[in-house]
């Protein structure tokens, strides 16, 4: 079977952390939000995907996956599914209640890290929310990032020494997506997130360990992947980083 | 078995969509939260749960759903175990699939009726920060909530006529929370609601459907339930609505 990913082309956003577990799963999948429009891609084939003509359970948004004649949509959603097939998930209930319970916290540090740069929400651009935007990062420094990081860095301590992951002695999904909301961290916050990170060394195992998985390496190299930029979910703004 | 649900005492918030899934599922549960502190509940009883002593997996955030030896959190996560166990889901992958990305779309709008009021975060009390929930109210009511509910009510129209639910001819916790969401927006919103759902005749009834279903009706009825009220994630300042 081959996968179909469509998510808005021209960013990572919250496609990307399907497209780290489809290239540590080894599958073929098409990235169609990035073929050209003749070929059903680009934006319109995201909107077509979106409009769901004849579909009786149409998705909200974007990222969707078609899996032979499943429709998914929500990433944590597409992340259960894919883990169980994949590999990228414990095969036991409690493990993969656990591994999907993680991903859904580092989904919520991620929303709250594009909340810092858009409080007010896409309805507004940047510039007419920056004082807004300036005090819900104040407090995100302050307060949640360092909450959430402690959380997943006590995480890593409590499982003991099986190996950089997460769950297990195996990388799962939430490994992927931890890694991926690091890396964008970094990109947003480097000055704050080096500060952060220097007291979670397992976090930064985790980091490094993922980056540096064979599948995951030939992606980097293979210049598919994205780079950040802020016209993407996470964006770095010098004013807001201390 | 007996459920444990964990989340704090006085409001119905997250915790709601757990409770109303235990109520329908018609089995005993501790609302650990509600019990006197001399019997190891209260705000004592949440933070010890929270603090998790001895457990390798600890839970984030409250809800917590204690069910045997697991100890499980995140809402949408709660809820995919429970949906399984009490008959509230499809057993079919699709299904399941399908009413999970339902539960945590309406999750996202759950968030973001939180977020009129406070889109700064709770870091900052609702005085300090009422003139960027004015204009996080204003584009929450024009685009977001009119497309969120349009969203649902298509999902309805596309179901066809085998009752009143979204997913097929059985009540799931996507229905359960779908009610309880618009409960929350007719407390929050009351005319900005009232006029969205004037338009919407198959949310209308989902909702009464649900709040009539005899095991419901009996909650409600018993008391039990927890009053809506502006120290809830839903609040009604008339100031915000339209």
């Amino acid at each position: 079977m081959t996968y179909e990913l469509y998510y808005w082309p021209g960013v990572q956003g919250r496609g990307e952390f399907i497209r780290l577990a489809l290239e540590e799963g080894g599958v073929r999948y098409r990235d169609v939000g990035l073929l050209p429009e003749s070929q059903g891609g680009g934006v319109p084939g995201i909107l077509q995907a979106l409009a769901a003509r004849g579909r009786p359970r149409p998705p909200f948004a974007v990222p969707v996956l078609k899996a032979g004649r499943l429709l998914i949509a929500q990433t944590p959603n597409i992340l259960l599914y894919l883990g169980g097939r994949l590999g990228l998930a414990p095969v036991d209930e409690a493990g993969r209640l656990w591994t999907h319970q993680l991903q859904l916290t580092i989904l919520d540090l991620y929303l709250e890290t594009f909340h810092t740069h858009h409080p007010l929400g896409d309805g507004y651009a940047y510039e007419e929310q920056k004082s807004a935007a300036k005090r819900r990062t104040k407090d995100f420094l302050a307060v949640r990032l360092p909450k959430f990081l402690g959380y997943f860095e006590r995480v890593l301590v409590l499982k003991g020494g099986r190996g950089p992951w997460l769950v297990g002695p195996r990388v799962t999904y939430a490994d992927l997506s931890m890694a991926q909301l690091l890396a964008g961290l970094a990109y947003a916050f480097p000055v704050a997130s080096r500060r952060e990170l220097r007291r979670r060394p397992r976090l930064r195992a985790l980091h490094r360990a993922v980056f540096a998985r064979p599948r995951i390496a030939r992606y980097l190299a293979s210049g598919r992947r994205l780079a950040f930029s802020n016209e993407d979910l996470v964006r770095h703004y010098p004013e807001l980083d201390r």
